[in-house]
């Protein structure tokens, strides 16, 4: 399956080299370590070298950082002839959009004397941001080209940087789990995006868009590194302390009951009350996408089960009943249902994170207030005003997405970036050397029908799994029969 | 393979919906934050933030984590059409019974003002509770509903508590690693279980209960996560400072001798000296359980060593000499060999605690004393007293293991749950969507015998490996033959 | 495939049983807990449980140990028939080489009273000198029989403690993350074993040496882990505080940027545009070798993000064009490209650090110069001499790499190990119960052409992927076509 349209020779070289000279430049322009990695600066002042910020942030970020390279990629690898891609191409934008990210959110929240500071936080921000980055993947996997999913990145980094600005800095919004700033923005514009890049007929390559068995294993490799690490996630970059502490609890309750939501939900609408690996792999998730916001206050573990426990069956819902119609009405053909796992339990998260911080008070907090409203606590703003503006934070961010992604999507719809074709969506082997073709080729037994049969088995067999090529291998060898 | 019997349309639903609402309610009763996951209970008193305990368990909890979710789940997988149940099901029992456990533990592990108090700790023992029922699925997997699996996680969490409580807090036994009241516990309760759901027919379906290569390839991730994590397993309860230092240090090397004693008895035991998948994957895993109880003490390098040195070579003899015998002639099927990785090893565990425990001086752990062994330390029992409690502390947990089992055995062989036929034993079909399923049943082809086989390739193949292409394939052998 | 001369009945389990009663003798002998992890030690002084450094070193420790077992084990699963060795012989020499590498590098590095201290820093070292062993034995992936690999393992070990100490304790020498002493040494070392043991006619074996889709997909496993953690291997035993923190983060930034180049050389040097996934899962991992010895210093993200972008480049360079040269001309066959992922890469990173150490002043690095450069740091040597002393370490390491692997190739070449023969390279068969194997023996079908194609069938499929039910579909296609 070689096409001059997707043939990535020069393209990806020459996006990828570009992309990554500039950001080489402006690293070396703007960049510098902030004070605790810098050998000079940390050895400044007096402390122990056990205060330094690496011992309290690095162990959430490797988990961060976990979720985002093995939990995403191999998440999206259920498609049948789409792993290396998955995979592949998760590893290439979350690469490039880490880099992108240092560099836009230092930008924006703050920098000190013209240059931007790195450190283990801004490792864990510039994860997230990549992992916005990586939900709207999620809603065009399977029909994108490399290049292409590059160009989102960049762009969707940027617009994400901003959204995040208004929300932190501007609003002072509470997000610390993402509900709105990953989750929420991630899937309406990847929806939006995928909207834009509607293919009318997709279902020539329908047969390709499916699992089989052994790619829903693998997927559901990256469903359980989620699902273990979301606590981590959500806790990552809460105050120290009591923050950190009691946003994982919080997320590991929300998701316990969610998991058995899913199974209950996914059981109950299958006509044979089978379940569906789908349901599995994705809406047991739910629950972490829904304590991302309110995950850090005082949710409690009560509060935290009630709301994983029906993100699990709304998502479930979504999956079996809205994803259809998103499709057949809205022509968003939404590949991972980014909207049944992020897109709605985001919101689900927004809205709880709302109602919990205009329920906050001092009773509740004690001295703990200010670490997690730090706009309400001294003699700010009131806790009912704190949940206003969580709310207004919710439509701002839906807003940016929406636009956001019709705006990137229309860059992304240009014909310059090599797409598949509708037939060849879905297909590892347009931008991967798919392995045996190689063998094939190079075998050496090529004179007698036998090993030409021979031969064939190898090719059909190690391309994958995928004895695809039997149907060229067994008419034969029912001619030879008859002859 | 639809069969009203198996139909969890409603029975799982109903199970999982009641189960998670009496969690919630309960959880809204009982539970609260501990002083570290509380805002205002935490900015009470005056510490630093680094102080959190989060900073010192929570790492350890993750590793525990991942050992109970793709370790233990993955391990299982080595089935060749079971895979979806054995890390689904071990993902649903898991996710319920750490909140039941959270419960029953807090319950019996002292309530203070009426109420359970949660934090890293109380997640630490709740999948350490989960663990001792997910190697129990291991001695029914296959074999069982997951409905029938929820109701033995109910009860096992519940006994699993009361003997905790019994050997812990009433003995004062020390079992930081879980020798006895995890893998003991677990293992002979399994066993019990499956002893009184044996299945005299179980031959019928004996082609699918063993492994193909790639599902031996799935299991190896598990094996190597419990394996790389199990000195996190042994720590993540015990002292803070040397004692969690020690004890993973001796695990460490507890389980690299056992390594090498596993692949030297796997090569001896075979006929052609072949190395068996099974031994590796459970056998070199023996040193983590076996140094459970005595990880924490002064076991030495050298005595780690050694005790799982001789883990190793026991576990592969029980898998290749013993697990025969208590098929034919105990009748307990035990489909992942449980007694040979948890059952022996526990009971060689807690034997090597007991020793060692006795033989604690002042001499030897000087101030540290204390930390390991409460009841000795200032002017209590004798060393040797508390070893006499270690010996009995196994002796209580086998009784508990043995009439636990058979109890929650009986109860799970109500012919209420759904469990599997004999001939549908070892099969994900029976329970989950698998994907080409509905191929086969969309395919407009159905009234010829020849038609059969062609549904037979569908059900068969096409369904685990993706060979969609028969489609293709059967239609023009058919064709050529009829011409 | 059972041969006499492969049978690892004995020759296993002596060598096996042989070494670990060697190492639980000397460790019965030598071997202490360091004052960290010793109950008496640890209470005689006084500080706070908190400080000891198992909450500063172990996260680290658990991330490098998921490298070593997982990384490494997966890395080298890409090969289509060669899983269960790559992933079991991978855990079987680093389980012996961790032990053996505590005792060589304990004698070495400096014993106390005559013994060996262990703790989490002792464990963390044998991980790396493990390491490096496994580099070695992707260069003779396939062609090595585990006894030929324990061999090596043992004297390997030594030698690379015997250059670990010339370069840290005699010379000086900074190499945090191993550019010198892991990489290049394990490279090198491998590359010249590979050379003694050329076979001219593995040519017989060239069909199995290669990748088939799933294959590549576990392999990815591998890669992600290793890309993942790099951060933490190349900063686990740096100096507390900023030192840590500045290498995991020039290490995060290294990666980053090497796997933009990666992808984009990977399509350019393809006559087709296509990723090849060879690049993918090992020139991407080239950035974190790279910034193995600088990663400590004040490399700033810029200079690291450069060194990445380079290596990356240089990696897939060598794979596509060196590789073949170094088997045509060298008769070097470097299965798994070592050269090209440790050996090129591992240089540049020596050199990277030898001109970094050399730039190093008081006004960069402040009062954190005696972390990073104890030499220079009071009133030492020169800066521009340790950048001297770093490029005579890179000498002296490829010395003892190439003369060493010279050494221990010849031993490796008697012919008393089992090694395979030229046919059964790549092929786990020899070595491993593969399960579909015994199905194939126990066939009755043996006496026609067609029954040949039947167990062609057999052999390349059900072995593989378990299609077990052709044993039906077949005979019963080939019946009716002679009805």
């Amino acid at each position: 399956m070689t096409d001059t349209n997707t043939n990535m020779r020069l393209k990806l070289p020459i996006t990828c080299f570009i992309l990554e000279i500039i950001l080489i430049i402006l690293f070396g322009v703007l960049v510098e370590y902030d004070k605790e990695t810098d050998a000079k600066k940390w050895h400044h002042s007096n402390h122990s070298e056990y205060d330094n910020d690496f011992y309290y942030r690095y162990p959430s970020f490797q988990d961060v950082h976990v979720m985002i390279f093995i939990g995403f990629g191999f998440l999206m690898t259920f498609l049948q002839r789409y792993g290396f891609s998955s995979v592949g191409f998760n590893f290439l934008i979350a690469a490039l959009a880490l880099q992108w990210a240092t560099l836009m959110q230092g930008f924006f929240h703050g920098m000190q004397g013209g240059k931007i500071h790195v450190g283990v936080e801004s490792m864990i921000n510039a994860d997230f941001c990549t992992g916005s980055v990586l939900i709207s993947f999620g809603a065009v996997l399977g029909k994108t080209s490399p290049v292409q999913l590059l160009v989102m990145a960049v762009f969707e980094v940027t617009l994400f940087a901003v959204n995040e600005f208004i929300l932190l800095s501007l609003l002072g919004t509470r997000d610390a789990g993402g509900s709105m700033t990953i989750h929420t923005f991630g899937a309406y514009f990847g929806l939006m995006v995928a909207r834009v890049l509607y293919r009318p007929e997709l279902d020539k390559s329908k047969h390709k868009n499916s699992s089989v068995y052994h790619s829903d294993m693998f997927a559901m490799i990256g469903t359980l590194y989620l699902w273990m690490f979301w606590p981590s996630f959500n806790s990552a970059i809460t105050a120290h302390g009591d923050d950190q502490h009691r946003t994982a609890l919080n997320t590991y309750y929300s998701l316990a009951a969610c998991t058995l939501s899913t199974y209950a939900m996914s059981a109950l609408t299958a006509d044979d009350g089978k379940l569906d690996m789908v349901h599995i792999q994705n809406a047991a998730l739910a629950g972490g996408v829904a304590a991302g916001t309110a995950g850090e206050m005082m949710l409690t573990p009560f509060g935290s089960m009630i709301v994983g426990f029906l993100a699990g069956i709304i998502s479930v819902l979504g999956y079996k009943y809205l994803s259809p119609i998103l499709e057949s009405k809205l022509k968003i053909q939404d590949t991972c249902g980014v909207h049944n796992l992020h897109g709605m339990p985001g919101v689900m998260g927004a809205i709880v994170g709302a109602v919990t911080a205009s329920l906050a008070t001092k009773e509740i907090y004690g001295d703990g207030l200010k670490d997690v409203f730090p706009m309400v606590a001294p003699d700010g703003r009131s806790a009912s005003s704190q949940g206003g503006i969580q709310a207004i934070s919710l439509a701002v961010t839906l807003g940016m997405a929406l636009v956001g992604g019709l705006l990137v999507g229309f860059i992304m719809k240009l014909p310059i970036y090599g797409a598949p074709s509708d037939a060849s969506c879905f297909e590892d082997s347009i931008y991967w050397e798919v392995s045996s073709k190689k063998l094939l080729e190079t075998s050496k037994l090529s004179n007698s029908p036998l090993q030409f049969m021979i031969s064939l088995v190898y090719y059909t067999e190690s391309d994958y799994f995928g004895l695809t090529s039997f149907r060229f291998v067994l008419p034969l060898v029912l001619l030879s029969l008859c002859l």
